[in-house]
């Protein structure tokens, strides 16, 4: 993990978790940063969502203040005073504007914030401000996770070393619309506002956007890409420039790194799975394809037990609601085994050589529609024991 | 259960599933029968779904012939030459045409049809023919399901006894399109051709088209509405007619009973709930709404705890893509108890009053959206342990 010069996190625990677990972050960003910002489209958004985009919109944030085991979301009036209050809290404490600071939560929906508990752990979390806190803050944000996420690149332009640095969190309730549950990646670069937002938007779309464990979009989905601009570079301003192009593939190696292990440790997950479809006649419908397999209940048991009951993904492919769809010119492969060819079972195909595919703890569903150039990719995992224990237990 | 004059089912093992089960069952109907049909809209339709609706086109069934334990889908040419060779098989000891044989499977899909062993089973299944032979052939269609599902309704007319029975089958890859997995219904009455249609297929939306186990549309689904024609009653040519209007209803209680029976037995089930969307823009954003929260693993696998998360109900309303959601105006219900008002927790909620209501095996989660007159209403049940184990374990 590389430090981001302009940027440094403290943690504190509010007594939000299990006692002792830390679960508030403040992270704070030198004068003159950038923010970039994409929000879940869940239309119950969490109080800190709308607070946070409105906060953004006022420009110049200085603090982001997380909290997890509560999402603060489904508390109606209640919740948006509460975050408007945690913000007040922290912008008197630290000096700043309350717009300058931005709110999230993650945890569970529907319970009031605990604001007083929020309010005490502060004054420890500004305490504990340092910029190498990427490894407590990362633990810090966790819900269901199994491990903390971190990703991290380091380049050189000019002599002039640039960090990429990036936390997430997320293991159910994942199918990200515009975001995924939390994110928080960072530069020293100094990067113009618009061009931030669209790198991160480019970077988020294949990664973050690209990811399910449930096909259940949170109320709270948030990723921020924070441009401190300490570094001593010049700010960049255009997208032509290499430096820019050289930045904006680590944001997105960093994006795809974190969102590949927000699968890896989706709740009860013992396999990762990359859903392929290609030769489809738009983006959208190669993405319906690939969802629809990756949200199938009977895939992602199939997937859990090993067994290569390519049926379901066939049953999957055939109910994706494509209009006019040529069965007979389907293709499916496990890896490199073709399953299914011209429509049906390929005639070379063995259930010996599907099941060694299957029992590897990470491989490629591909489907090939032969209706055009279109393709899309999408991240799943499978449904398991553990994943109904870790939901009917969480909360309960 | 009352037989239906006029058809007579037989039942056979012919040793698909388990040594002694009876996987294949004869129906076979009086000669001037009509039957109305409705079948998957997956794209991957099995092989027999295929020849019967063109069968069907040709008019005049006879005999229609049911397996279980092979689906006969995803076998390309093979298993449509299959399918038409067990369908002359049986048109030639039966002495009737080819086109005058209905053929239906349900089961594994991907795996050859074993013609071999059901034409051995055929003269068995015609020799068990009767009137009574229901109960044994709603046992015999069963796969994954743990109990037969039969209904039956009798009325008169001018003194003269109708009769409309049906079975269905049906437990897991559960979310019919135009139909349920296989359910078959049969009146003495006769009913014209087109009407017998129409009213099948109103009696299907609010029962089979309105469910869904795990959101999986199976390619085998296929649901017939047989009317023997048999009764002393004159044929009914008219959708106005007190006879039509009392059958329809028949037709419909049937239907409805079998699609929920069929739900209260989806695989791992041990909750039966109705989602109910009101006050919708238009039906088909109340049914976007109610499917969004009937397949959201998180919801289910709260059911299935008894645990009153509603957080996950309103996360799910939030998800369902529906333009311009005043959150504010949405009211969510458990039964009688309203948990969500003004788009946050009631005032007066209690975790206790949900609890109680969630501890229920059969209940009603609410919606009521304030944009419409619209509503939707479907049927779904929880996410358990088993529903992972039966389909890890199923096929392999």
């Amino acid at each position: 993990m590389h430090a981001v010069p302009g940027v440094r996190l403290g943690s504190a625990a509010a007594g939000i978790k299990a006692p002792g677990r830390d679960d508030l972050v403040v992270i704070e960003l030198a004068e003159g940063a950038e923010c970039a910002a994409v929000f879940t489209r869940n239309a119950f958004c969490a109080a800190p969502v709308a607070l946070a985009r409105s906060h953004l919109r006022q420009g110049s944030p200085r603090l982001l203040l997380v909290n997890s085991g509560n999402a603060n979301a489904g508390t109606g009036r209640q919740g948006r005073q509460d975050a408007l209050n945690i913000c007040q809290d922290l912008a008197r404490t630290a000096g700043c504007g309350v717009e300058q600071v931005l709110p999230f939560s993650t945890g569970v929906i529907g319970e009031d914030l605990p604001v007083e508990r929020l309010r005490q752990a502060i004054p420890e979390a500004l305490a504990d401000l340092e910029p190498g806190g990427w490894e407590r803050a990362s633990r810090a944000i966790m819900t269901t996770d199994t491990h903390p996420k971190l990703a991290s690149r380091r380049f050189e332009i000019d002599g002039a070393p640039v960090i990429v640095t990036g936390m997430a969190k997320g293991s159910g309730m994942i199918r990200p619309d515009m975001a995924t549950m939390l994110a928080y990646l960072a530069t020293d670069l100094a990067v113009e506002s618009s061009l931030l937002q669209a790198c991160l938007a480019a970077a988020v779309k294949p990664s973050f956007n690209s990811i399910t464990v449930d096909g259940d979009t949170s109320t709270n989905d948030a990723c921020v890409l924070i441009a401190s601009g300490v570094s001593s570079l010049p700010p960049v301003t255009d997208a032509d420039a290499p430096v820019y192009t050289r930045f904006a593939q680590a944001v997105r190696d960093v994006c795809m790194e974190l969102a590949r292990d927000i699968v890896r440790d989706g709740e009860g997950a013992t396999k990762l799975v990359e859903v392929v479809v290609e030769q489809a006649a738009d983006e959208e419908e190669a993405r319906d394809v690939a969802y629809t397999i990756a949200h199938s209940p009977l895939v992602k048991t199939a997937l859990f037990a090993s067994d290569p009951n390519w049926g379901r993904i066939l049953a999957a492919v055939g109910r994706a609601g494509l209009e006019e769809l040529a069965i007979d010119r389907v293709e499916i492969w496990l890896d490199d085994v073709c399953i299914v060819h011209n429509g049906g079972r390929a005639p070379d195909y063995t259930e010996q050589a599907g099941a060694l595919v299957m029992s590897r703890r990470e491989f490629t569903i591909r489907v090939s529609l032969d209706r055009g150039s279109a393709n899309a990719r999408v991240l799943t995992c499978d449904l398991s024991y553990d994943y109904v224990r870790i939901n009917a237990e969480y909360r309960t």
